[in-house]
This record gives structure tokens, C-alpha cells and sequence, in this order.
């Protein structure tokens, strides 16, 4: 083939590829800029068909800038970026249930990483269930790594070994509410409970202390070791001059599941990950608020959702690929 | 509460979760008769919400009944089973576009685990798709283990870190591909062709062979080396007295993922199993059976079904479970 025309060849393949990326690019809007909302910003521009509508601040945080920000748009109402497809909420997990509501209303797509199992979770999904059918608009919920990729491996474990037993085992790593809850005690001016796997899904908690002049590493030690957070566990209260010298986001997860398929036994499965905790939050809930798009009115937690919708790309050509 | 009360309670409650269950069993017909055959029925019997509606086979092989299939009807059309409404297609890949076609034809959902990754996954999936389309049926295909749920991993791992390396590592276990090859050679009575990981994608492959009398070692191993099938690995031939011996239905994976979530380096994953390859295959099947009744008209491979889907029960209450 003569070189110009292989280029010219070359340009239309790669227009017909790029075009329909730079024609519809998904418009997402980030809601609360604590740590994971600063990795979301960071995953929506490294994503392909994303661009980033703005960053939805409290009114009294849209003055003070950081500077990653510079050139980015910031205001106190998501109503005030112009269309937008899709709000990716990192506000805390408390506030989800309205502020969910309250963007599904305006017929924004919602995703975000509420982190409480269980029937708190099957309530919230009712809750914007309704709110997105109501006003065509749909939410993926408790879309993080744990509730998240962990309930998807999961579920597949269970369709692969139907019977027997699943533990996950979290960290070593850095647990958030444990932290804040440690901290939260007289005497301690800062915190890190790091979760520790011991196997079988049981886990030890060793929580780092810096105390207040005066305070009583046994008052502490007690107060701590008999809140609910840590009384069932087998927790370690160390106290050290600097906290904030040992903090590390790293995590990580070891999901085990030995079953049955059919009637054979002993059936032997394991997913592990070693990972920057809020960077891979970020990247879910960016991966959902594009499979968000994709789904009827209503909200769905993600082992509801099919994995392909999660990726950007023509479907044939990721399936061709990937299966 | 009085004890008979609280008695009729329990029934009452135990009435309502099992009702729908007996009401409306599944009804499954297995197509062909191999080990993943034989496996597929087992996990059939296992499963809370299926009945086994009969195995097809050829009209040759219908007189003569294995003793675990006593009681179960067999017949050599699937038409004469009656009420049918999934069918798992346990016959070889390359029967399954004609035998799923005509099935899909009588409004019969499908599930194969039609094994060839690539463009004739997508050709199968394209003519499926019509057919079920055309005939309000449903089909699964590309339903085992790989392609399959490693198909599912994969793509959840990308939407996890979206760039990076994927490996999968297969093995130690018997290829059933590589072990009909090496048997066809002249001078081969029979033959185990075992594929042996040795990292980042690359397998051995070590063959076992039952030698004919009289037949050259060294010409054999030739012919194997030389063939498509092994000439691209690092390929051992050993011969041993007597195959069969040698023979073991385990299997494994190692799927290695390490890439970025948004801008974030070095995120670590591992997918491992140690599994009974026909075994899995068949519960895989089976879950899929359940699922693809739950599809629109269509052909669909694995990343595209929500993995809720695959599973038995009440929907709410295994998320809240499992999320």
C-alpha cells in the first residue's frame, strides 16, 4: 500500500474511533472535595469519554481553591454547572440519602460509595429507587471496593460454588471509622486504627495513639478498648509521638471461598489486592458513573450491573478482548 | 409467645419463602452426555429451584442408560421432553452454533460454554442473537470457567485500574485441546497434555504418551513439537507406560492484574482458584441457566449479565448478604 494512502487509511479509522468519544463526552460532576473527591477528579481526566463538569463545594469552602483545582469549575449548587450526567457524591456516607435525592430530582444520574451493609443499604436503595423513577434519572449505590468489587466477586463465588464458606479478610490497612472513633476520645489528639486479617475473616485492630499532655495511656487504652467499634475485637492501644508519621493509604483484601459446584467438594477460590484505598474508591465509583448511564430509572447496587457497562470503549471490541 | 403460635408462624413464614420455589421450578434439559454433561446434572439435582426435564443424546446412545442417570428421561429430540425452558449444551464447541440455533429456534433459552475466545465468540454470539431475537428465546454463551468467570474478572479488574498489565496464568492442569492432538499422531495410543504456568502468560506444556508398539519416541515428540498446537511453548514429551493414571480432573488460574486506578501507580490484584475443571464448568452452566431467563430475548456472553442474576433466592435478601 503506497504510504499516503495507508495514512490516509490510518486517519479515518482513528476519526471513526475518537469521534463519537469527542461528540458525547460524559459530563461529571463532582459533589464534597475530601479525599476520595480529589481522586475522582483525577480518574475522570484520566478516563477517555469523560470530561469534568466542575466540583460542588460546601458555600464556604468555594473561595479557598486548592490549587489542582486551578482552571476547574467550583460552586455550592450542582444546578450551577450547566448540564451535567452524572454526580459523583463523596460526601460522607450519612448524607448520601439526601443528597442523592436531591440531584436524582433534578434527573442527574447519582453514584456513590455508602458503606453500610445491610438493610441501612436495601433502604437507601429503595429510597432512590423511587426518586429515579420518579424523575427518570438512575443511582449505583455502595459503589466503593467493600461494599463494591468485593460484593461482585462475591456474588460470582456464590454462582461458581454455590455451598460452603466465604471470609473476607480486610487490610493490613488504615480503617477510616475506627480512626475517627479512637480519636474521638479524652485525652487522644490523634489516631490510627489499622485493621489487621488474622484469617477467617477475623481481625485484629492496632490503633495508634498521640495523647494530650496529662493524658493516661490506661484511661485511653480503656476507653477505646471497651467502645463497640473495637470491644469484639482483639485490640492493641500503642501510643507514639507523631500519627501522622505512619499514616499510609495502602489497603488491602484476601476474599476466600472454599465450596461445592454441583456435588464436588472442595472447590478452592481467592481474590486478593494490595491497593491505595481512596484511589481505587475513586476509580469504581468513575467506572459506575459511566455503567450508570447505561441503566433503566432506578438504583442498583453493583453486582446488578452488568461488568461490561463499566468500561469505556466499543462493547464488541472489549468483549472480543476480555472473554 | 404461646409454643403452637409461634409454631404456625414459622410455617407460615417457611410456606411463603419455599411456595414459589415448588411452584415454578425450572425446568432444565441437559444436551449431551460427557463429563460436563454428567457434572451439569449434578448440579441440576443441586440446585434449589431447578428440576432436571431429561438428557438428549444421540439416538445411538439412548439404550444404553448409566446408572446415575436411572429414572431420568432420555430422549434423542429435545421436543419430546415436554415443557422445556433451558436447555445447557454440553456438546463439543464446534456443534454448538447449529444445536443452539435450532434449540433457541423452538423458544428454548440456551447456555454453551462454547470455548474459542475472539471473533468466532462474537460470530456465534451475532447469529444467537437473531435466532433469539426472531424466537423470544434467550441464550448464554462462552459459559465455563475461561471463557467465562475469568471473562467476568477480567473486566472487573480493568474497571478497577483501568490501564496496566492482565495475566492469566492457567494450570497446573490437563488441556483437553492440547491432549486430543497429541493422541491423533501415528504411533500414539493415548495421551495427557498438562499446561504448566511458568508466569506472566507463558505455560509449559508437558505430555505424557502411551506409545503403540514399535513407534520411535523420537518421531513422536517431533510431530507433537512441530504442531500448531505446541510449537509456540516450551513443550516436554515423556513417554509412560499407562496414560490413564496419570489423568486428574483439577485445574487452576492465576489471574494477575496490576495497573492504575485514575493517576495512582502500582495496584496490585490476584484472582487464584484450585478447582474440578468439568466440575466448575457445569455449576457454571447451571448458574447461567438460571440467569439467561432472566435476559431479554438475545445472546449475551458473561460480562454482559448482572452477577445477581446467577444466583438462587430472593433478591434483596442476598444482597443484603452478599453486598
Amino acid at each position: 500500500m503506497p504510504p499516503l494512502i495507508f495514512l490516509v487509511h490510518l486517519l479515518i479509522i482513528d476519526i471513526k474511533k475518537i469521534k463519537p468519544g469527542i461528540m458525547s463526552k460524559i459530563k461529571v460532576a463532582v459533589v464534597s472535595y475530601g479525599n476520595i473527591g480529589k481522586f475522582s477528579v483525577e480518574a475522570i481526566q484520566a478516563a477517555p469519554d469523560m470530561e469534568l463538569a466542575g466540583v460542588v463545594r460546601r458555600a464556604s469552602s468555594t473561595g479557598d481553591t486548592p490549587p489542582e483545582l486551578a482552571g476547574v469549575k467550583i460552586v455550592s449548587d450542582i444546578s450551577d454547572l450547566g448540564k451535567v450526567d452524572v454526580a459523583v457524591l463523596c460526601s460522607p456516607t450519612r448524607s448520601i440519602p439526601e443528597v442523592a435525592s436531591a440531584i436524582l430530582a433534578k434527573g442527574i444520574c447519582t453514584v456513590d460509595s455508602f458503606d453500610i451493609h445491610g438493610q441501612a443499604m436495601l433502604d437507601l436503595r429503595q429510597l432512590l429507587s423511587e426518586a429515579g423513577k420518579k424523575h427518570n434519572s438512575a443511582a449505583i449505590i455502595s459503589a466503593g471496593w467493600d461494599p463494591g468489587s468485593d460484593s461482585v466477586v462475591r456474588t460470582l463465588l456464590r454462582a461458581m460454588a454455590p455451598k460452603g464458606l466465604t471470609y473476607t479478610n480486610f487490610g493490613p490497612g488504615m480503617s477510616m471509622g475506627h480512626s475517627v472513633v479512637a480519636k474521638g476520645k479524652d485525652g487522644v489528639k490523634e489516631a490510627l486504627s489499622m485493621t489487621i486479617p488474622t484469617g477467617t475473616g477475623i481481625h485484629r485492630r492496632m490503633v495508634y495513639v498521640e495523647l494530650e499532655d496529662g493524658a493516661s495511656v490506661e484511661k485511653v487504652t480503656k476507653d477505646i478498648k471497651s467502645d463497640s467499634y473495637f470491644s469484639n475485637d482483639e485490640t492493641h492501644v500503642i501510643p507514639v509521638p507523631n500519627v501522622d508519621e505512619l499514616k499510609d493509604m495502602g489497603h488491602g483484601v484476601l476474599l476466600e471461598h472454599k465450596g461445592v459446584s454441583g456435588k464436588t467438594q472442595n472447590q478452592l477460590f481467592e481474590f486478593r489486592m494490595k491497593i491505595n484505598n481512596p484511589a481505587l474508591t475513586a476509580q469504581i465509583l468513575i467506572s459506575c458513573a459511566r455503567a450508570v448511564l447505561k441503566q433503566q430509572p432506578g438504583a442498583y447496587t453493583m453486582p446488578e450491573i452488568a461488568p461490561i457497562d463499566y468500561l469505556a470503549g466499543d462493547k464488541d471490541d472489549l468483549l472480543k478482548h476480555l472473554v
